[in-house]
């Protein structure tokens, strides 16, 4: 037997229930069948708000250095983001370790789809746009005026366009290789923006994108457009419709929220912020400081984050095995936290996925 | 009896459907009952796709001219924005003469709820953010890099904040008048922006929004906020929980076309675009290339921009009377078009709710 594969994993819980669901992500890790052959070890590293207060940073060099150096990838939790002019790590994170997309697949299961089969994935750019952060405040004889710049790279909007294409064609090779339950016959990829009023940001995005996904390689790919009103608009009118859907940073922010609202709970909806050689895993949902320390956090987001980690590190066994056991769970629907109606709590639903790995 | 007051209201069909229902919205305010002591004068004005191909440019000198001039009010259809690079008049309208505020109520009536009420209006900022349209490309040896201004001024946040306060108590005391039917208590404006990433841009939208909806006469005024992510979110999990909410103009445009969607249809969602003393209607929904000409396009969304057109002109009972034709139309759900899941055609629709008016 080849000697394991061992992957280091940075472990950043952040804020809030940050707390409570990367520790049952490590669980996962740590629990996988040892026929994977791979092993874990593990670094707890700071970042957040509470890290803010006592270091004067919310993202440590140390962090990010140990990240650079010693990891393979890593679970972020969530900050707090409930204080005025205090602005997310993850944001400054992303730009560090140059994790320029950002994957969110959202999807029903059996069990869990209202009639209306989703199983779509947001592929959102993740390093410029408004994100790039470049702010300006004027004193104005009539009042402040603040600006933001929002920017669109033809490079950028590229690498994405292409990871949209290739996330779409893998899609599909699993969907062939499974043909009797396979939901749509052709892969399809979603541009979104805003080009009838941001003609030259947006319009190369839009241009750029159309041009990465004329590729040869993704020459099966069905490529259409939306403008993003229409896109939030659609997503909720259909969006069993949708595959692939590859948009500018807020946009993309903006449409997953959305979507997960579609599964029932952002609690359900994991991503992974991906570089070349590089993801971190993170729930979607934020630090949720209404429910703060009472252990009822639905774990499914983070543990689901962990194999989308695994997918894009290769591991697509292991990612596999981790979203059966998930979709076991919510399937039977016995253990669910409060956010799907359940009431079970954090530690009863992580014993559940952890039976079924 | 005192003389009739007469309005001279402005024709823009532009393009698409525009030119099916901008009529309709016409033959609702010929047709009001000779009690509301209202007569009303038209003239037709250019706009759109057609008119560039025409005239070489989409909004005519002469049509802000005359509206300027000589009207009261003005109807907007639609304009095509199929084409790259071509961007839509409404948006330097809104500029031209100032309609700093889009007020977009979504709304759903007795039989058409699906067991959650909503009666919510969005409240859009309407001419800065991202829509300034101060747009650059630079050519760099790595490609080519686009940039937006994204621009928030204290006093047009401040405005649009004051006009959201005003609707909230306005809503308040159309409930107060009613006590049975009342669906909540107290007024609430929801502030949604992104102040964890933009904290000076959005920072200070929010930071103003507070300062206007702090002043003495919105004290009965439940104030709240929302980050725009979450907002979607909320909005799609607990759009019953909403009564205005604030936003600039871009997050105000994805969100209604995201409320739009929760009451079934867009041909249902009307709007207006307001400045101190001019209001345009305008249906939220846009040009509808694929329907075009086919006679089905859903008058309500013209129908009750009609109305609410009017509610800003002082017209209360005018707008009252047409809200109650068009709430018998969709209970009754006889006469409804494809959009809703009905058969009728865009005349008997308008028919319908004149029958009832
Ligand atoms: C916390 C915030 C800065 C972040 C974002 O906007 O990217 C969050 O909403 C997300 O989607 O991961
Ligand atoms: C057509 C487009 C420019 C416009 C906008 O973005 O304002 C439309 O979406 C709207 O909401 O009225």
């Amino acid at each position: 037997m080849a000697a394991a594969r061992t992957l280091r994993i940075g472990l950043i819980p952040g804020d809030g229930i940050g707390r409570e669901v990367i520790p049952a992500g490590r669980r996962i890790l740590e629990s996988l069948p040892a026929s994977l052959n791979l092993k874990f070890s593990f670094v707890d590293l700071e970042a957040g708000y509470d890290t803010f207060q006592k270091t004067g940073t919310a993202l440590p060099d140390k962090t990010v250095d140990i990240l650079k150096k010693e990891c393979d990838g890593a679970l972020f939790g969530a900050v707090s983001t409930k204080v005025a002019g205090y602005s997310s790590p993850i944001v400054a994170l992303r730009k560090k370790l140059d994790l320029y997309a950002n994957v969110r697949p959202v999807k029903t299961t059996a069990g869990n789809s209202n009639g209306k089969p989703i199983d779509l994935v947001i592929v959102r750019e993740n390093t410029e746009d408004l994100y790039v952060k470049e702010e300006r405040t004027i004193d104005t004889p009539n009042g402040k005026v603040a600006e933001a710049i929002k920017r669109i790279s033809e490079n950028a909007s590229y690498r994405i366009s292409k990871i949209a294409g290739e996330i779409a064609l893998s899609r599909q090779s699993i969907r062939d290789a499974a043909p009797g339950t396979a939901t749509r016959s052709q892969p399809m990829v979603t541009i979104t923006h805003k080009s009838n009023v941001l003609s030259q940001t947006d319009g190369l995005f839009r241009e750029t994108a159309r041009r990465a996904l004329a590729a040869e390689k993704f020459s099966s790919v069905f490529v259409e457009e939306q403008i993003v009103d229409s896109m939030v608009y659609k997503l909720f009118r259909q969006p069993e419709f949708y595959d692939v859907i590859v948009a500018p940073n807020l946009y993309g922010d903006i449409l997953s929220d959305g979507a997960a609202a579609l599964v029932g709970s952002l609690g359900l909806v994991p991503s992974a912020n991906v570089g070349d050689n590089f993801a971190i895993g993170e729930p979607c949902h934020g630090s949720a400081p209404d429910i703060e320390g009472m252990g009822i956090s639905n774990p499914i987001a983070t543990i689901r984050s962990v194999a989308l980690m695994l997918e894009f590190l290769g591991e697509m066994n292991a990612a596999a095995k981790i979203y059966a056991a998930v979709d076991g769970n919510l399937d039977a629907a016995q253990f669910l936290t409060p956010d799907m109606g359940g009431k079970a709590t954090t530690q009863q639903v992580l014993e559940d996925v952890l039976k079924r790995l």
